[in-house]
């Protein structure tokens, strides 16, 4: 992603604040793809293929603006994450179900 | 993520919409780290080390509910990020600057 | 709001962006009400007191920072509201039914 | 707002987070006009008068859904600001200067 960036001269917009709002956009437009539809099931079984496809390139943007967003602030999000992880497994043992996994 | 989830009976939680909202809400929260900092530079030097860790986990929280809604909407999120990195890579060619890698 | 802000020596840190990243907060803490419940039917009969309480305190953030965005930004919003009205009277006729309100 | 939508069949859209999702999408597209501009000064001096125009519009946009939003959850907004305003005014007192509006 920082090589990609860099041969195409984006480094100069690619500050943190502005692929925040970058990100921000792309989760909008995530959330319009699920804006009228009501509560659906799990898997999509009712859409068609070009709605999954689009909702795969949404759901992209968002991953590669985040983790563009990440690298810029030089935060290692692979690391961070799992580390995120282990830490909820320590605050939500497997054996307490008396919750709903908020953050 | 799918196991875990399920390791905790989250799985009635975690339909489409409701995973949509809660990578809202976490998006929401990694805003709030920027929101009154003006523009902030790149590797962001000025920055203290707990906030360092705090702005790694928010942007953890965001990459573990975009994992599971993906998962969720049975979407193969990296196979569609690869792929949406190809599509950016013919749509802007690194020999063309002029643009700012807007979606 | 103006004057509140002023009093109050927020003006240094109510630059647009700030405040849009502001409102993007206040939005995700509203998402954050509406996520684990699934679909809720219209008035939320079901919630308690406490929780309509909460929820008007979350709708009324997301308000008066847009409010404070429009203001700092040089824009009449209840003006663009009106005109943002009379062209989606235009776009979409009541006769026609055949849409769903999309922007 | 509400006659509006109803004398276009929009009702059957308009759950609770149906229009929370719009909403969302809407600030995506609000944030969508600030995301490559790095920090803007406020009044937006150099801006032209048909990005104001569309500025004025995707504000209007997150105005709209958030009044119809509060309406079909039965929420006075305009109650609940102004509770809200009150209630920053007891929080953040005027002679306090020692805070930055956080909510």
């Amino acid at each position: 992603m920082a090589n990609f960036a860099k041969e195409r001269d984006w480094d100069q917009f690619h500050s943190p604040r502005n692929l925040l709002l970058a990100l921000v956009g792309e989760v909008g437009e995530l959330s319009e793809i699920f804006q009228w539809k009501g509560e659906v099931p799990k898997g999509l079984p009712d859409w068609k293929e070009e709605e999954k496809v689009h909702l795969g390139e949404e759901l992209s943007d968002v991953l590669l603006y985040l983790v563009r967003l990440s690298d810029i602030c030089g935060i290692d999000l692979g690391k961070a994450a799992l580390r995120k992880v282990e830490l909820n497994a320590i605050k939500y043992p497997a054996s307490n179900n008396n919750n709903n996994g908020t953050a």
